[in-house]
């Protein structure tokens, strides 16, 4: 059995950490503060994310948010948000979410400053990043101090498996998806427990408002129309059951130590050759473009394997483009393809026969091999990007994915870039299910 | 409808060709008779074949046997039979089949002279050469004059169809088959119809003194333990089925030209990879042999397919030895094989994951793919031969194919020779089910 205490003690921030983060933040609050006044600017600094929660793992960041009062037009807001960024980070850049913010350091702490709109919760939602001060809140009022810890643990152990974050290049498990996991079972023991436990589908609160086909639903207390888990991919939640598994089976410390990066030699002289397949991020809600980009890569898949090529993987993510890698064995098809037909026996080989003896792309055949009829037919197109193309062009796939299908791009990655994408693809595969 | 009186006039021999059959026929039958006379030879020419039971097409070669009294031994008869070939054929080879034989050309036809023992219908048979005399005195007393034309027919239409003789280069319907098939079945018409309509088996006769596991049992009226259709391979079977059923659905005269030689051109650059594998032929009885190397064809494509070789096709003959033909797309494998496990959700997951984070031979994973383990295995053994040496020694097959397997050679066509092999093996394949 791993010494949970032990690893705790080491996860939770030291109390000088802790001072720093206090001290920092009020800093920062009451530079906010001073800044509106000064300027007559109707918004509230607030301090949002894990350390406000007290959910934070050692090493963590700040945020810090500026409610702004629901009078300004949303451009005002952006801009007034990015001043008063810029204005208490003295070192600081401007990154983009659902509206820009800034990002700095200050006393050793990554701070992001991040405007929204102020909410209640019983009113319809304008952006997520709107949300998060009713999640602090919900979080603060409904979990116990022990209970923090216990969230403490889970971050760990989901980090340690390489599932811990929501962005694009994880899409694993939230913090407010730990919390809320933590705030429905209890413990970290008992959350891994359900965890092993799970089969295709789970799903924790009332899911009646939710309309989803994803894996995993955790209903959001402030918005029960809302699945918490939506940034959780089918990968992460199969790889949280396996590596939950595991743990039970044979408990131990490496499930909460963070992965080493990936063996680059794993990847040296493959063999193999890997194309992007790029498709324009169609207009719709996140969660359909998600499972439709599910749908587009397991057609891609098929399609690839059902022309002859030998698929060794396909990874998918969607950010400002949904982006699927595949790696197959070659470049180009054979001549021809062996092309099977039914039994000589049965009703349609007649038919069979008939159509094969006056296709000109016969190369052999009609001929009988173990009481079945096959023929070879040339291959017209072989180069992967046109086979992939004219096969998915034949398929009826649905509205939506018939759309982005007319927008796919498909590019060779060139021999220098392999390792560097496939590292980037295909690294939280290898790190995942053996912690050891 | 073909124009059958039309074609039968063509096929069947002219009244020229029939006196200059029997002038020639009578003329060695006279010289067997009076070389025995001078040399105290206790032998009696007989002319079997298909001229001597009259079902003979045009252009058909003479089949003289000389019939030897069982007080010779075999080694005396068979150095007697040749004597006397040579005696009575001037330009004459020797040639070899179950006894040695002499061949020539005397009056522009083809002339063999075979030595056999004398047998009746009673008795154990010696040899299957022994037991034609015994099959052209059956077809003589049971066939009327119109059932004569009807097997003249049925021939043509096999021959056309590229499955007419039992030769191991055409595995398909001897003469005595045909003729055996109009005795049952009376008429051409009524054969095609038979063969039209049958499934995966199918006999003729009482059936129950044969063990066998082919395809077609005809009994042997001259011998119920044994099945006239025994070279018949399953190949050619279900060609006889499948063309028939495409001149029921439209018959015309092309189904009785014979085929022409495969345009070589279709084996043009068809960028595969040829290998031959042959196997010693092991000391049993024919029907076993076949039926056991139709196995070991069938194991050898699976192993090949399982390693991860795409099969494009193989083709199996026995002759002195079991030579079976593969045709894959490479010579070797990839660097690495992906290999499935079980869905994550699975009670043997946990076994998959602790299994392959312990094994060496692993270059990527565990990891999850739509809800399944995977793993990536490094190919450690990847030219075809010896793959397929190694995966069929870890398949056990049984004791007749064991001992087939420790003698198996496997040798890459060379590049020049592809195109002759291919039309060898496959050239009956082509032709067959296209008679147009």
């Amino acid at each position: 059995m791993p010494d949970l205490k032990g690893i705790l003690e080491r996860a939770r921030p030291s109390r000088e950490e802790s001072d720093n983060l206090s001290r920092t933040s009020e800093y920062i609050l009451n530079s906010i503060r001073s800044y509106c006044t000064s300027n007559s600017i109707n918004a509230e600094p607030l301090v949002v994310g894990s350390f406000s929660k007290g959910t934070n793992l050692s090493g963590s960041d700040l945020d810090i948010f500026v409610v702004f009062s629901k009078d300004y037009s949303r451009q005002e807001m952006e801009r007034l948000g990015l001043k008063i960024g810029h204005q208490c980070l003295p070192d600081s850049r401007e990154k983009y979410a659902e509206h820009p913010y800034v990002s700095g350091t200050l006393n050793g702490i990554k701070v992001d400053v991040v405007p929204c709109f102020q909410h209640s919760s019983d009113e319809s939602i304008i952006s997520s990043v709107d949300r998060t001060p009713l999640h602090t809140e919900f979080i603060r009022k409904n979990l116990s101090e022990e209970q923090k810890d216990e969230v403490r643990l889970l971050k760990l152990f989901l980090k340690s498996a390489g599932i811990y974050g929501s962005e694009i290049r994880v899409q694993g498990f939230s913090g407010y998806v730990c919390e809320l996991l933590i705030y429905h079972l209890g413990t970290f023991a008992r959350t891994v427990e359900w965890l092993s436990g799970l089969k295709e589908k789970a799903t924790l609160g009332d899911t009646s408002h939710i309309f989803s086909s994803s894996s995993l639903i955790i209903v959001d207390p402030t918005d029960i129309k809302r699945n918490a888990a939506a940034a959780v991919s089918e990968d992460s939640y199969y790889s949280s059951i396996a590596v939950a598994r595991c743990y039970l089976d044979s408990p131990g410390d490496e499930y909460f130590k963070l992965p080493e990066y990936p063996e680059r030699s794993l990847y040296r002289d493959r063999g193999t050759y890997l194309f992007l397949i790029t498709v324009r991020k169609p207009d719709l809600v996140d969660d359909i473009i998600y499972s439709q980009a599910l749908r587009l890569e397991k057609m891609i898949r098929q399609v690839s394997s059902d022309s002859g090529f030998r698929v060794f993987g396909t990874h998918m993510i969607v950010n400002g483009n949904i982006e699927i890698l595949i790696e197959i064995d070659v470049e180009y098809l054979p001549v021809f393809r062996t092309h099977m037909g039914p039994p000589v026996t049965s009703d349609n080989a007649l038919e069979f026969l008939k159509k094969w003896n006056e296709d000109e792309r016969r190369i052999r055949g009609p001929y009988i091999s173990a009481g079945r009829l096959y023929v070879e037919v040339e291959n017209e197109i072989r180069d992967f990007p046109h086979v992939l193309i004219s096969g998915l062009s034949r398929k009826n796939i649905g509205k939506h994915l018939n759309t982005m299908k007319d927008s796919i791009k498909i590019e060779r990655i060139k021999e220098g870039d392999e390792l560097r994408i496939l590292a980037y693809y295909y690294g939280r595969g290898i790190r995942r299910l053996h912690p050891s």
